[in-house]
């Protein structure tokens, strides 16, 4: 199979691999779209040791299975695996599993690629009526439901229902369509970069703007640095929520004595649990996450390309979508 | 009347002040019992702008009601007063109203004086079978036990109910207490003055000791600078709760990256509710939060001494509590 491989600090070679073979639980999956992820990125430029080259990247996937009792069903894959005997995975909570695997961390390969082994239980059928460009998003949008849900969970009757948003990349968009699909309408996106402000704007029915104004109940920050931790803090009104999903760097810029004298919740963030990621799925399916009209579709071939645009801020998009066929 | 006075950093002065003049509402009480704080110790060194000289600090009341309709009706004294028409005094949550006042900031003065002049409803009754001295720790504990509500309120089910306790001041040992109360058992108390942890472990019934073991679903810090902020992420097992209620000082020590790949929850705890309060106040009552036999006793005329010892970590004990009138 043809895949795009990640074999070095900023070299992606779009190259022959082995067609995976998959082991018992597991189906082989034809991928007819992945998305790229800021964690994908983080690799690219050899910051993120969890994913050492050679490895193929990439674990926003849809496709169809290829063989077996399941041929021909149209999936969205669910890239965590874990051990059922967790107890975290136990209590419902297997992004917290010490153990978890995820498609495209050693030992298991990503979907930049045409074929893909996925465990038969990571997988969630894809209405025929849903187009797989839509399906891929699955994965990033379960990222910011599942930390929508956990704000949510928190934020107390007396506070203002109104959300602040940090960063117009994908999960902070998802993050601003999962609050309103989880019933909270008032929603700002702080997006700097005036292309893809501008982008936004034209695509999605909330405000999306270059400073927050006044206070907010709760704040996302999907971006996850000292000067977004700053902004967090000064706007969450006494007794708010910062969700804090965001793996930017460093490890300043909440303001400590402002947190505990306003009772501020931080709270951390972290991938999706099998539940959530079937909520999403539903919800997507359903239309309650919108038009999902914020992707620009690539082929897989010119991967290292979109990688280069990303890294280069020439993507007004929040995602790219590669095609590995087309 | 006979006062403690704040006339400057690391001044206290025992002298003559005037009664205070009850205002509508309010009433005169007779303080029998007060003890100090470490807001109080902050204030002395002059580092809490909010108390400025010269002021009589104090706000961990107990006494008699002097004249009125309540004339001789022993109490112990909240000291928040808050606005009624605040929001987040009407969805329960006096302590973050902007608008509040603490008995010992100024307009209002403190509790170290023989008088103080106190709102009707900033009062609860105490049984006659409860000493002043155990009534004058329903201010200290309130702030505690709604620290563990906080934390426990978040605490999942999936997470070890093993807490952690960072530092044995009043703080530290109430917010033991009352997690007990509320009904988790398993709680270590870290202490690293040997004086004070061989004090502690003579009076209390959890650990109490000078280094964590292991992982804990709830670690509070009633300590609050970095370093005790580095040991709560590092020690805090994934999906486990942090409760920050110590006001020490800087910024730094979290582990940012770490609390989001593992969703630690942060939770800032300040004062208590008007519920919390008499929550608080009902357990100590009853005896669920123990003998309170943690405290020294010292004549209010003696207090600046008492500041002084405790400044150089010379009381063993967690609390001193002043009497006005001895």
């Amino acid at each position: 199979m043809k895949a795009l491989v990640y074999d070095g600090t900023e070299t992606l070679n779009y190259r022959d691999m082995p067609d995976p073979i998959p082991e018992a639980g597991e189906h082989l999956v034809r991928v007819e779209t992945v998305g790229i992820c800021g964690s994908d990125m983080h690799a690219y430029h050899g910051t993120d040791e969890r994913r050492p080259a050679p490895l193929i990247l990439g674990h926003e996937a849809a496709g169809v299975i290829v063989g077996g009792a399941r041929d021909g069903e149209r999936v969205t894959v669910n890239p965590l695996v874990v051990d059922p005997s967790c107890r975290f995975v136990q209590s419902g909570r297997e992004n917290l599993s010490p153990g978890r695997q995820l498609l495209s961390m050693p030992p298991r390969e990503g979907a930049f690629a045409q074929f893909i082994r996925v465990p038969g239980e990571n997988m969630v059928t894809v209405p025929n009526d849903v187009s797989f460009e839509h399906a891929a998003l699955a994965e990033p949008l379960a990222v910011s439901w599942h930390a929508a849900k956990l704000g949510l969970a928190v934020l107390r009757d007396g506070n203002a229902r109104r959300a602040l948003v940090l960063g117009g990349g994908a999960i902070g968009v998802a993050a601003a369509l999962c609050l309103k699909a989880q019933g909270l309408e008032d929603v700002t996106i702080i997006e700097l970069n005036d292309a893809r402000r501008a982008y936004l704007e034209s695509k999605l029915d909330c405000q999306v703007t270059t400073a927050p104004d006044g206070q907010y109940g709760i704040v996302m920050d999907a971006v996850g640095y000292d000067a977004t931790r700053a902004i967090s803090t000064d706007v969450a009104e006494p007794g708010g929520v910062i969700v804090h999903i965001g793996l930017g760097a460093g490890a300043g810029g909440l303001d400590i004595r402002r947190m505990t004298l306003q009772e501020t919740t931080f709270i951390g963030s972290y991938c999706y649990t099998k539940q959530d990621f079937r909520e999403t799925a539903a919800a997507l399916f359903d239309g309650r996450l919108g038009a999902l009209d914020w992707t620009e579709a690539r082929s897989l071939e010119d991967g290292a390309q979109a990688f280069r645009d990303l890294d280069e801020a020439r993507v007004a998009a929040p995602k790219i979508i590669l095609h590995p066929w087309s």
